[in-house]
């Protein structure tokens, strides 16, 4: 069964995502048609991957009967009407992280999803890298013990991308960024939700965080410090500290090809693109898809048969690690979320940030609404 | 001139010190007398480091004349008292960190110093190590630009230690190891006050911290977060992110004998022991101390002239860099403090901690009295 996307804006992470794409074997995986608010920009990107289709509105992408599934690029202030729509069309919808600006539009699409009995998630392409799922199994396991604390971190000199400091954009450190480390937290303590939240931050004059330092205390003593910042090229590492042993993650967090296990390190390379990518290793959003579909075909029958065996299929993921993957099987089996990034896992996420901003004092247009 | 040191209490830590000093020259260091609260272990103790006297109280310690600085090494729930009475007796004290249980008590120790116009300082040994002393050369040339962020911790796994878990000893995490993250970051920034304070933390069945993340926002939008736990290992590294580079200091952040600056890294190994140390590093406590006699003499000639030029002596201090030698040039030189180490250094460390504590619910008997 292939599955036919179709992409949402004409930009650099939708350029990186179609390259991913086209990591994959053609036969699973196909770009049917892009839209952008620009037609030329659409017809651009079109002719420079090969894709049949150009539009020059994202309606007329909701339109086209041709479509499984859309993938989201736009800036996030944009994610809410831009995954409305499609979800309205009867497309399924992968949208970039965060999926939205803050808790009450996460639940608007998640509400969407549900009404329109389409899938939905956010694209915490992080979670799904093989280094993430090995976290997942080596924790499982207890290979260092009782988690005690949790370390993430994500800086990067960004003040001069609008899109990072314009309030209209979305900007701020903790959207744009701080949500990887926030999200790499909630994966190792497996979604659960936080006691208490800290946050200290500093403001640029755009009204934005430029930098946040949040803490999390979890039930049985468990701690988390997530710092970003757009100032500055932090060490960009996770480091995830148990009773008996360390797991680090060194730079990028968010695209990992390295873990660290109590000292030994193991490389996990992503695969190569075929055009040059505007972000570091983006070719991850599809990583080792080219085995995804030999397993397909058992695996869609093994979900078949567990619909509703929310462990099994965990299990399954953390066996297969391959999210584009898992997508085509959830889609393939009429689930409408991922376990491993679920409408849950996306709202806690929100519910965290939004009480950070609060503490820090960013406020969006969008909260007020 | 030789100093003539008095330890008191023969516990590990002043095993240790010991063992430091002896790294020096004989010419310029002795150690002259022990006390213990039980007289046995004195003699024990001055058997083994061949120290003349050995006393069965500090009170008698105290009335040794012919001592010229204490070393105290006990515990903190009596560094108030026992700080006091050295130095109404007209002896300089050195005392082990944190130099009391809070703010009030440092407050009373200090102004014991000042009432009997004798040098006082928390024995904080990172501060002199060489690897601390570049920190400074490199920060005050602005070698990684503008500095946004640092990030210390110290984990060990210590609940098996009395006195790190019993409220009674001191016990907790932020005073027993975490004063060593906070007094790296007051010193990255110079002693400046932070404008906010921030800490989440869980406490033992004891009542004292188990763990602890405190934040620090400091003027000019930067911060600093700080970790300790005593229930596991944490890397224990020190990051100064800045603008234009990073430096790093590498496990174990206490007692550095590397340093990382921008990924170029640099040793700098501390003196060999002559007999084994209860402790990693800790002849650094007496750092190229062998180095110092031959500076003395120009140095108080320096300082008499100098006596109220912090500025100066702070810089003399980051080009010597050994707190042995500096402790040596203060007291020759009647100053009463040392400028790298002073007294509103150890009242802010003292001030942050209380915050901390107030936040996290750690209250001791003394913050009653």
């Amino acid at each position: 069964m292939v599955i036919r996307w179709g992409i949402c804006s004409a930009g650099k992470i939708s350029h990186d995502f179609t390259v991913a794409l086209k990591t994959l074997r053609a036969e699973d995986h196909q770009v049917v048609a892009v839209a952008a608010r620009d037609l030329k920009h659409a017809q651009e990107f079109a002719q420079r991957h090969s894709v049949p289709r150009a539009y020059g509105s994202y309606e007329d992408l909701a339109k086209d009967p041709e479509i499984d599934v859309v993938y989201v690029g736009t800036i996030h202030p944009h994610h809410l009407s831009v995954g409305v729509l499609f979800m309205n069309a009867q497309k399924n919808v992968l949208c970039e992280k965060p999926l939205a600006m803050n808790l009450k539009e996460v639940q608007e699409l998640i509400a969407s999803a549900q009404k329109n009995h389409v899938f939905l998630m956010e694209a915490v392409w992080t979670r799904f890298f093989p280094v993430s799922v090995e976290i997942s199994r080596l924790l499982s396991r207890g290979e260092v013990g009782e988690v005690k604390v949790v370390r993430a971190e994500f800086g990067a000199p960004l003040t001069h991308v609008p899109r990072a400091v314009r309030k209209d954009l979305g900007g701020g450190a903790l959207l744009d960024i701080g949500v990887y480390c926030l999200q790499f937290v909630l994966m190792v303590f497996n979604g659960e939700k936080p006691e208490s939240i800290q946050a200290t931050g500093v403001c640029l004059d755009t009204g934005v965080d430029e930098a946040m330092v949040v803490t999390l205390k979890f039930s049985g003593h468990r701690l988390a410090v997530c710092t970003c910042t757009i100032t500055a090229e932090l060490p960009n590492e996770v480091v995830i500290v148990g009773t008996k042993g360390t797991i680090k993650v060194p730079a990028h967090m968010w695209c990992p090809t390295s873990l660290m296990v109590n000292g030994v390190e193991t490389q996990y390379p992503v695969p190569e693109p075929a055009l040059p990518l505007n972000f570091i290793n983006s070719t991850g959003m599809c990583y080792e898809a080219e085995e995804g579909p030999a397993l397909l075909p058992s695996q869609v029958q093994n979900y078949t048969i567990n619909t509703h065996n929310f462990t099994h299929l965990r299990q399954k993921q953390v066996v297969t690690g391959r999210w584009a993957c898992v997508f085509t099987v959830l889609c393939g089996a009429g689930l409408k979320e991922s376990s491993r990034m679920s409408h849950a896992d996306s709202a806690l996420l929100a519910e965290i940030m939004d009480e950070a901003r609060r503490q820090v004092g960013v406020v969006y247009s969008q909260d007020s609404l």
